[in-house]
Formats: C-alpha cells, structure tokens, sequence
C-alpha cells in the first residue's frame, strides 16, 4: 500500500534573514515524500542530473522512499531554483529557474508502481499530470497540486486533468485565480464544481481550510517561535495530507471519504508544515521523529479546543 | 453588573467595493457597545456634539445602553471620519478626520458608573485611559485596545496605563509595533511582562490568538461569503469578548482568571466581529438576534472540532 509521489526533486539556493544557503536539496516531490514517508511508504517518480549527489539519494533511501521511478539523465543536470525571501518571509523573489532534465520530464511509472492506491500529482504541466493518472490501473485515492503558471497558460488542459481528481491542494491565491472569485467560500464552491470532490485551501502561516459536501473545517497555522526557511512548507503539508491518509487505508468508498479522518490529516499537513520551517530546506526531516510529529498534533488539539 | 465603555462615537463616512454610505453612525465605542450588549448591561462615556440623532441615540437606548456618561458639547460637532477600502478590503485608506468634540474629550464618569465591576478602554489618549481606571472604585476586570499613533508618540503613558490592565486587545501589527518583535509569539511573550496577564491578538479576517500563562489559544475567522463593510469588527470583536465574559461574571480572582471562559469569549468576539461585516456600519446589530449569535458559536465549534 504505497504512495506514488511525482514532481520535481531539484537542488535550491534560498535566502532568508536568517541566512543563506546556495545549493541544497529541494523540489516539490522531495519535500512531500519526506514528509508522507512519516506515514506510508512512498515511491518518487521524478527526474535528476547525473550532478544528483549520493547522499541526497542516501537521505530519500533512508527513509525507504522507493527511487525506482526516479530517472537519471546521463550528461544532464538537476533541476536548480534560486530564491530570496522578504523581511518577514510572507513573499519571495525567484532570482534563477534553470529547468534543465525537467524540461523534458515525462513521467512513465515503472510496472511496480502502476497498482499502488494512493496517487499525489505535484505541480507539474497538467497533461503530464493527466498521463501519470492514466498509467495508474486502480488507484483509490488521487489528488494534486497546480500553480499559477498552468491556471493562467494551461487552462482547458488543467480542468481536463481535474476531473479525474478526488482531492485538489492548493494556497488561496491559486484558488482565487482558478475560480475567478476572490471571496474564498465561493472560490471553493466554484472550484468544487470542476472535479474534485474535496478541496484542500493552504493559507501559509494562517493555516488551510477544507471544503467538501458543502462543509468545511478550518485548522490554524502553528504559531512557530522562530521561522527559518518557508521553502518547501506547502509540500511538506501536501506530504503529511496525503501521507496520513495512506496510512490509515483512507479512500473514497460509495463516493464517501470520511471527513473525520480529513480533518485530521489538514491538521498533519500543518503540522509537517510547520516544522519544515523550523531549519533550511529539508533539514528538520533529517532529525524529525514520528513522537515530535504526535506531539505537535496533540497541540494543536490542546490551543483549538475550547 | 454593567460593563463601562469609554472611546469614540463617530459619525463615518465609508466606501468599499460594494457600495458608499456618505454618513452614517460609527466609532470604537458604539460598536463595542453594540456587540457587548446582546450578552450584558453597558454604559457608554464618550462625547457627541449636538447633531447627534435622536434616532442614534434611540438606538443605543433601545439596547438598554445607558447613555448618562455620554456628553453632548451644546454648538459642537460630532467626530467625524471617512474612509475608503481597497478592493480586497485588507487595506483602507483615510480620506478624512474631524475630531472636532473629540479633540477635547476628557471623560468623567457618573457617579453610577463608578462602582460597576467591568471596564473596556477603547482607543484613546492613554492617559485618559489611565484617568478613567482610576475613577473607578472596585472595578474586577479592566482591558482594552490603543493603536500605532499612541504607541509611537505616547509610549511611556502607554505603557504606563497598561500597567493596570488586565487584558490587552489589539491587532497584530500593533502587537509588533509595541513588542519590537516580528513573531507573533515572542510578540506575545514581551508584552505579557508589559502588565496585562491576558493578551488578544486579533488578525483581521484569519481571527485571533488568546495568550496567557505560558499558553495559547487560536480562533480561526469566520468564513464569510459576503464582506460589505469591515468597519467596526474589531471593535465588534472587542464588545462580544468582554460583554460575554461581563455577563458571566468571569472576573480575575486570586490571580486566576478561567481559561476556558476566555477561549470562549474569543469565539463570541469572532462571532460578533464576522457579523458586523454583513452589512454597512452598525446596520448588521438593527436585526441581529441573540439565537443568531448562538447558532454561529455552535457553528465555530463544527468547524474547528477534530
């Protein structure tokens, strides 16, 4: 019972006021399946340079993130995004995307991986998306992120793709963007209507609202002390999001998905959220331990209960 | 057991997306007043010049607001203030002030008010704050909220007034401003040594975050579909948190002061603060009931509970 996870594992250089790193390992699929792997076992498909360094390869193994469907391109170099974030984090500058061997990603799922049940598209073109759901033969459970760039240039693709979809996980401006409106209850209501039955609004350090049959639960951020590096904090939601709900055999059944074990994996997202933020780039994960996770968790029941 | 409320009461002039009302009534301590009404006796001291309505002022005394401490300067103009919001209604900008009566306020209360046991200072000189604490003799729960202006050029009669508070309630980016500190938290932590034991930082349409005693309590905002007019919710806020904690009698005793009582005073002042949104200006309080106001609590609690 595995999570199959595609998206970009790239290098990243970020700068925040807290410091600056100039090529660490980063890419949606890196953060997700790092923090999915806390949960469920996880299998990348995804592309790197022969520049991809042993250890990082080292870090995702030791988390049994099965590699098999991440392809190596020989000759060619990893994915490299370069950022600098503002004084208070909440925006950032993109100073360098040098797409390189995902320029011509196109994912095909090796043949161990084409019956697992849980299926996480990160934000890649959505027809590649739509393929990587095609190769999949009885998958339980499929959801998604996109982002600005496919709203705006891949529109009709994107709504193709998302018919196929159970769950979409995306921040409020993309949410506004995709549904024209910006009230976000309608946003939601109109965003419903394209495919997905469950809709997953990430409002960064506000936390993320969940809607679905006309209800909706909305969890807070953490309230961190010290905010080193947001890089990555979306996908490490979406990890924990998804993660949880493969771990707990969570799929939809009669068209049902239910919603108790949803709020709970909203709040799991939060939580792997935010300790991404704790150190820079995936760093937290290198020593986060499944009681740190819990402990969180219990927290967050502890500061909302009333 | 009246709840006192000192500050402005304005006549505004205010424009948003969906719509301008040219002059309508407003100010800090109507809609405190307002708000705290539905859950307890008030009595308002403030200063209006006399064109004052009398159908403003039936209003207020139709609420079983007590009206003896408001002033009215015969041949002098009420306060006055305009305003226009952005189109996403997250910033405004002041098109004009006219303190007029306001500008020599200087609040002296009735004897009657003087032994009443709950005191809200809405945002005004400090030290008028101060001199209005002191006029009261048994007084079991004082709080109340300042903004930039007086932290800036009144910092030490500020910080001075707060010494004898036991609740602040502002907005967060006071709460840096005061603090000095970006991080909500650490925020929190430097202003609990300031004086007041209980801190409310309110954030706008995300909620608002209880501290006190080394914990903390987050409410998510209300999820409206419909914003007309922002005006007056955080002082909505601000009436349903002290008015419900007014009218339970929850009051610091011994030191203590009942956590779970104030988590639900936050949630009341998120009820009423999501109201007074519905419609422009104090219109939303014409026809709200208190069967309303309990559905919405009951409503934040299916929302947030996992």
């Amino acid at each position: 019972m595995s999570l199959i996870v595609v998206g970009s594992v790239a290098y990243d250089g970020v700068e925040t006021p807290h410091g600056k790193v100039d090529r660490m390992l980063g890419g949606a699929a890196t953060y997700i399946a790092l923090a999915a792997g806390y949960f469920t076992p996880v299998k990348i498909v995804a592309v790197v340079g022969d520049d991809f360094a042993k250890e990082d390869v080292d870090l995702l193994a030791s988390r049994q993130i099965d590699l098999e469907g991440m392809g190596r391109v020989p000759g060619g170099k990893t994915f490299f995004w370069a950022g600098v974030y503002s004084a208070d984090m909440n925006d950032r500058t993109t100073l360098r995307t040098d797409l390189n061997v995902f320029a011509d990603f196109n994912p095909k799922l090796p043949e161990s991986y084409r019956s697992e049940p849980y299926l996480f598209l990160g934000n890649i073109q959505p027809e590649l998306q739509r393929s990587v759901r095609e190769q999949m033969r009885s998958v339980k459970l499929t959801g998604g992120d996109t982002m600005n760039y496919w709203i705006n240039d891949f529109r009709p693709q994107l709504l193709e793709t998302l018919k196929a979809w159970d769950f979409l996980l995306i921040n409020d401006s993309e949410a506004r963007l995709l549904s024209g409106e910006q009230n976000l209850r309608r946003a939601a209501a109109k965003i419903l209507e394209m495919g997905p039955h469950t809709l997953i609004i990430k409002r960064g350090e506000y936390g993320a609202v969940l809607f679905r049959n006309g209800c909706h639960f909305m969890a807070p951020g953490y309230l961190l002390e010290d905010v080193f590096d947001p890089t990555g904090a979306g996908d490490s939601f979406a990890g924990g999001f998804i993660g949880y709900l493969a771990g707990r055999g969570v799929a939809v059944n009669n068209g049902n998905l239910d919603f108790a074990e949803l709020k709970r994996a909203v709040i799991y997202g939060s939580v792997m959220g935010s300790f991404c933020c704790e150190k820079f780039g995936v760093d937290r994960f290198r020593t986060l331990t499944r009681e740190e996770i819990e402990a969180r968790y219990h927290e967050f029941e502890t500061c909302t209960a009333f």
